[in-house]
């Protein structure tokens, strides 16, 4: 395993495709630092990436939190400096529009949205002077069309999508490639099979084919490639689906 | 003038278009429910409107909360029928990524997009019980393109976006007809006028040419247009810019 | 009914929503020169029209040729100054990729593409020295997706709303307005009835909702509300589709 | 080197980006297929590539016939399974709508759309009968834009990305990956070079900035990328320009 003088910041290091991001990164060399709101998670992902001869250091946060944001990307470029940022927060919430309180359509924006944004500012503001660095968004179908029932969430994954396009536009020229990632279908985790489970028993559990979900891996290696595009040819977009998907 | 026993509620009934839309509804005999920040400047407005036979309630409120959204369109659902309720309130702001507070990332997203959604769902409440009814909202070149400086605007352009597709889709089959206008240039308000002339002096005002701004009747015009469309043939979405804009 | 010294050309002025568009035009007085493949249908449109107290020409012709199309264009614009064109031949069809031949992947384009490009340029070589001018494109569902079966149609339906684009911002300068409707629902005809007779027989026509399919003249109402924007703010695409349509 | 008892085909092997797919796809130990219009140029590629080790087999073909289409892709699985097949030929031309002539329209839309389509249509129906394949189309900035002058090149590009989009849905399922690439900026070559000279003399080109334009081995290593995803998560398009790009 190569080592690096670097660290990869991921916020919403989850159970879905966040910790496989953090795994990617720590096992090219990077310094993880893996955020997430649920601490007692984070144990496990830590270990998992020490196992296997990385290092991770994990931190629970608040992505709608600026201060959370702030000390979180500002301990990761003290330890070493901050090359790479991943905002990868879930927020996915289905309501009929009528039935979405203000409550709900605030807290899916600020975890969605507003959290993006404070993520990719503060990382651009710590990677400037580095002179380089990577920030990745995670999207969504969602993030292209309103469909019913996610007037809260399509909002906000629209909302981050613009974040991500007029960073992309401002840093680009200053050396920081921000990339944004349309995940339009379901990953293979445990908490998809159990709503699969819940909706057709074990009968439909076991008739899941191979590759009709995405394996986080997968998904996390392309978040790498993209961190591995040379500056002459950067990719703004591109979306993830399985080769069944019908979209 | 027709007399209609129906009212038509807009939100950001401002100096760029929002005035316009208001004595466009108030002309075709709709009692008009006229919203905005700054209550010096409604009189003025209601004026107008009462000037040439029409009727016009206006009311001081903030988009931003909830109850002044709620007490508006219920007071203008008492008075007759909500049929027509229109959001608009500006928000466009300019700032390098960098130099985007936290406070102005929220601000705008409450203003442009979380009163949106408010103010889609409280006249969709409204208008379901009657059976019928129109909610246009209003976007712009930055409703689709997240451009350099943009964050903050665009974000929440992109997310109203996405509450009127969703709302659209939920709320057509009902009879509710969303619709989404994007305004890709200039109207011709003294504030445009005057931003010309700081730029480029009275010379510059003087240069201006016919019909190179838009003339906010002729916007407010598709508003009414798309109200008027039969149900059978609705438009989502729509563009207007001026014959000879760049684009 | 008014009468002007003008001509409308529409070119696929058929069973759908074509002859709709001219009854529109030709009852706004305008010299409606309607062309079709099929000179046999031309009469019935033709007496239609006069019955009606407008004027209407009917000519046979293949949008596939530039000398068709030329000629009539030219035809119409001596007659009056050509002020209005539509192109809105159909040429829908669906096949596998596999087992679309090159004959019919050919045939698709040159209906629906390369007859729009001629007859966009041909309408704006005319207007142009008149000062004036409206070119409407009629758009589908196709227009926006490449969907399963739809390699020909949608790559034609792509293709034409290039040639819209790059019209409308070379043209709107020179004070021609070109626009594009997507037309994203089936319309209600005759053969769209014999369709849904076909799959769910008699019972299936029955079941058909009130402005549950377009009424050719909603659709033509939008052509014709778009030729009369001001040019100050011109629209150059709008989506038309039924309120119960799932999109 | 590694070896692989497959075939690459690449139509539209030429100067620009083509030539460097075909040396990427041969340094993986593809049997490459390249064919381009000007078979004089064919044999210094095929060197280059031999010279590292690699098979090339060098063919002349016109993209625009079904019969070379179809005669080179049979030589080529006849050599070894087809695996992947990229499409590639450039027709980017530029003139005023109205000076656009019929020929001009139809031959740029053969080389880009025309030919894409035959050319997709033929790759597949070879790699059906192996189970899988990767089918790869260069886009362009005028593959989402129909900007001024780009009537036909933007009506082909337009017209090749649904046909893209179609065969993607279509042959997904059946383990064939269809993606679509966004070229949107200069390539570096001589002949970029050579224009910028023209403009701007051999001072412009001693101020090109590293990295200001894209190596074409950069875009190559995108079109490998694609093909090394694994099927649980396929990239349909992605875009691809250099950090410094405005766009």
């Amino acid at each position: 395993m190569p080592s690096r003088n670097a660290t990869a910041a991921i916020i919403g290091a989850g159970d879905f495709i966040g910790g496989a991001i953090a795994e990617r990164f720590a096992r090219e060399g990077y310094t993880v630092f893996a955020g997430r709101r649920s601490a007692e998670k984070l144990p496990a992902l830590v270990q998992t990436i020490e196992k296997a001869g990385g290092r991770c250091i994990g931190r629970a946060l608040d992505a709608r939190k600026e201060d959370d944001i702030t000390a979180f990307l500002e301990e990761a470029d003290k330890t070493a400096p901050l090359e790479v940022c991943v905002f990868n927060p879930g927020a996915n919430v289905n309501f009929p529009v009528l039935d979405t309180t203000e409550r709900v359509f605030r807290k899916v924006w600020e975890m969605a949205c507003y959290g993006g944004f404070l993520t990719g500012r503060e990382a651009a503001r710590r990677m400037l002077p580095h002179g380089k660095g990577t920030i990745l968004f995670t999207g969504a179908t969602a993030s292209l069309r309103g469909g019913k029932g996610y007037a809260a969430f399509a909002s906000a994954k629209f909302g981050l999508r613009a974040v991500a396009q007029s960073m992309a536009r401002e840093l680009g020229p200053q050396n920081i490639h921000v990339a944004h990632l349309i995940i339009d279908a379901g990953v293979d985790t445990a908490f998809v099979r159990d709503r699969i489970r819940q909706r057709g028993g074990d009968e439909a559990v076991a008739k899941i084919q191979p590759d009709q979900l995405m394996n986080p891996q997968s998904v996390a290696n392309a978040y790498w490639q993209l961190h591995e595009q040379t500056r002459d040819g950067w990719t703004f977009e591109l979306d993830l689906r399985p080769y069944g998907e019908t979209w």
